[in-house]
């Protein structure tokens, strides 16, 4: 855990900043955040998950925010909030601010001609920037990107170390793209002509919104024709594969190692799970839920949460079900046969 | 969608380049390709698949190529092709050519002793070159690739920028790498010696053959003791896994997110779809088709399509459904059960 | 297959150095290690798996490794070892020495403020070292990688070219990290407000043990507040993703395009299949072994082999059962009742 020498701000500073209801000392000094079982001085630390509830009266913490239900058991200094876990992600923003790169670009980095740099943005060592790209106010490139000719990069988004953004792509604001990372690159267009498969150039972009944030070594290819696009707000974890034309809706958020086909539409506020896959050419609605390994073939028009994964077993017994799992329409069949015949000697015996 | 000044061709340039038969209007000028529904003035589209024949009375493009049964549906000037999706393709090559860099070698990029890399080759920012090694007329090395010691990179080939190759390998000619792959990493080969991993030295190569294209970090180990080996024409999307030893025959296309277990040999004019996993050891016909998210775990010596994986369902569908997943072998052994007592029912009461 | 000069050796130096019991002259000369069936003169050769006993008589090699077992099937110089494939592993080791940069810091690296790097060190062209870091005595950094500030990587641990570690991690000695590789990226942390995902600053660190080695475009996020922790002598293949708060322990080895999500413990001497998914804070003991494409949800407190993967059938026969698939809950139900009806017709019928 990250302990240098932080902000420190009051329980009371806090309340004043993202409100809540404060119960207790309110000059408690904070300067981190902490689990409840590994609190100490000077830690906020947070009640989200009631199977943590017998923690709260041992903890360490030098004070805690807490959903109105369990206000009774808080013995320290606390906050009354309706969300303590989105609470908690604020006051955890405010102690550890991002650490910055000093604004300027760096001499080794390569500037393409007719490229915009913000005065603000800070682009790091190594760094190739494009003919004609944009990059915004306040933005941070890190060292070893890749920025293409004609790429806009938008103000305060920050680009790790080793992220490759290929020509002509939007990139929105407050906008965080890790490690690795690659942004347009061509779709995967073949046509197949004779037994061999010919190219179709990608001459669509990438349009990604605000507040966005993509994973490290998460690949999102450029459109065919059109663009391929990531609304305001999406969250993607690490080593998600976005095919071209695909269209995530706003604050929706993946976990890793997911896969999307191509020309998919995604809703607004959907989550999925990891190694979730979706083939391509379908319509998810809006607050669709894909669970963990899930295969997703066709569109789903109604909210909730969708799941075709199978649970880990002891080999030997998995071994005997799969086999059984080939032999599906047999036993079904089996069983069809059982009722009928059972249905006449029902007859006769009646 | 790119719309820069174009090359621009007559509908008749077009023909006479790629055949086909010309109806209507040869003269009218085409600059960009589109979808049948969103193609204006300067626009030549395709119909490809079927279901979207009722566009093509409304398409506002200039020009379409279209198969011999279709053309009575065609008012506008078209070309009459045995495969329209391939001929679309070819025209929006042309109408698209690729962006090249200017050839030389960047003052950023470093070369090692007794490189040798051809006048007409382009080298960018940053990259490094390793002693010994090839790069062919025409290629293109993107900013911040590596290319190792005594790899040789063919004619026209291009590598966009964060491309990484080991010493040692070979890239053939008129091949494509994108951003962020890997090739020839070590092989995962360990020997295990009282519980510890031992690491097998990793002395193959990577063989990469023409007119290849190989997607965003996608990675391809080296041989352990042969090499790894893709053969011309093969097409790998985003990424994809190939371990070592593997052998993919010419023509072969693979979706994101597949892995390939070492020393399996993948035939010719294969197709496996996103996510699918082959183990190792195995050897692949010709002509195979792995459905999307399908485990291979057996040699298939028949063309043909092969598939494992489970469409998803409402959760809580699903839910009793896996529950019974993990009794078949009990559903088995009741419905026998049940046939035996029956039989011996129907014995007595015939 | 390399076969440059290589260092040579008798095969009576090799048994000097490795142990086992040499049979026939020790005097031939080893240069290289293959397979039993293209070894030829010069070259060292192993039978570990029964199934290539027939391959021994007819083998080129000069020599080979063989198990007790298997001694009178070798009419060649021999040594005989409890454990023929490590035996082989160290000698291929001891023939083929990795390639080494020349000690130094390339003059187009740009290295951080109170950095401190070994004078037995290299440090590549275009490395990024950050401020406060140190490198390690005889540590390689290969061309093109970021070192975060403070991040620390031991003596002779070796990164290929563009390696990305973020700030303030804990490389230990004697690993291998391959190219692409990104460790310390932010961990998926998000709260939900109203719809909206708050991002949770990740102030853990990665911590590696030594003697790891970490695949080509594996990613390991650092820990939100604890770190995430992979133990000594850990192997990770190409392409897996480690989430934050994993804690994998020694000598577990993980193949490629794996995902474990967040906070989940991982035992010691586990094996875990190519594309195996582990849900997030589960705890799986010791000497695990998880199938390939295996799901676990569920912790695991007993060693062994767990599966939950199905194997491909020809589409159309899978095609049926994955229609009965969906249909589970129903044919148990419809067994059910046919049991129900058939006691009560036994009943009556006795």
């Amino acid at each position: 855990m990250r302990d240098y020498a932080q902000p420190q701000f009051s329980l009371a500073e806090i309340v004043e900043r993202f409100g809540g209801e404060l119960v207790g000392d309110g000059s408690v000094a904070i300067r981190q955040v902490a689990t409840l079982s590994s609190a100490g001085e000077g830690h906020f630390s947070f009640l989200a998950n009631p199977k943590y509830r017998s923690q709260l009266s041992s903890t360490g913490a030098s004070a805690v925010v807490v959903a109105q239900a369990d206000k009774e058991l808080a013995r320290i200094p606390h906050i009354l909030s309706t969300n303590p876990y989105a609470y908690y992600a604020r006051v955890a923003a405010l102690l550890n601010p991002p650490d910055t790169a000093p604004p300027g670009i760096h001499a080794t980095a390569v500037v393409g001609k007719d490229a915009e740099i913000a005065a603000s943005a800070s682009i790091g060592p190594n760094v190739v920037v494009g003919d004609g790209a944009v990059i915004g106010e306040y933005a941070q490139i890190g060292a070893g990107c890749f920025i293409g000719a004609h790429t806009e990069v938008g103000t305060q988004t920050r680009f790790y170390p080793n992220v490759t953004v290929y020509h002509g792509c939007l990139i929105g604001e407050r906008t965080i793209v890790h490690s690795g990372a690659v942004i347009g690159s061509d779709g995967f267009g073949l046509a197949n002509e004779k037994g061999c498969w010919l190219k179709i150039p990608q001459i669509g972009r990438v349009r990604i919104g605000n507040d966005v944030e993509i994973g490290a070594n998460t690949t999102i290819d450029r459109g065919a024709l059109d663009d391929t696009v990531i609304e305001d707000g999406v969250k993607l974890d690490n080593q998600i594969q976005i095919a071209h034309n695909v269209h995530i809706g706003a604050h929706t958020a993946m976990a890793g190692c997911v896969g999307v086909a191509g020309s998919t539409r995604i809703g607004s506020h959907c989550t999925v799970a990891g190694s979730a896959m979706i083939i391509g050419h379908l319509e998810i609605a809006d607050r669709v839920n894909i669970s963990v390994g899930t295969l997703v073939t066709k569109s789903i028009n109604q909210p909730g949460t969708y799941t075709s994964s199978i649970p880990s077993q002891p080999h030997r017994d998995w071994l005997k079900n799969a086999a059984q799992l080939h032999h599906l329409t047999d036993l079904a069949e089996r069983v069809k046969q059982l009722e009928q015949k059972l249905s006449q000697l029902e007859g006769k015996s009646s």
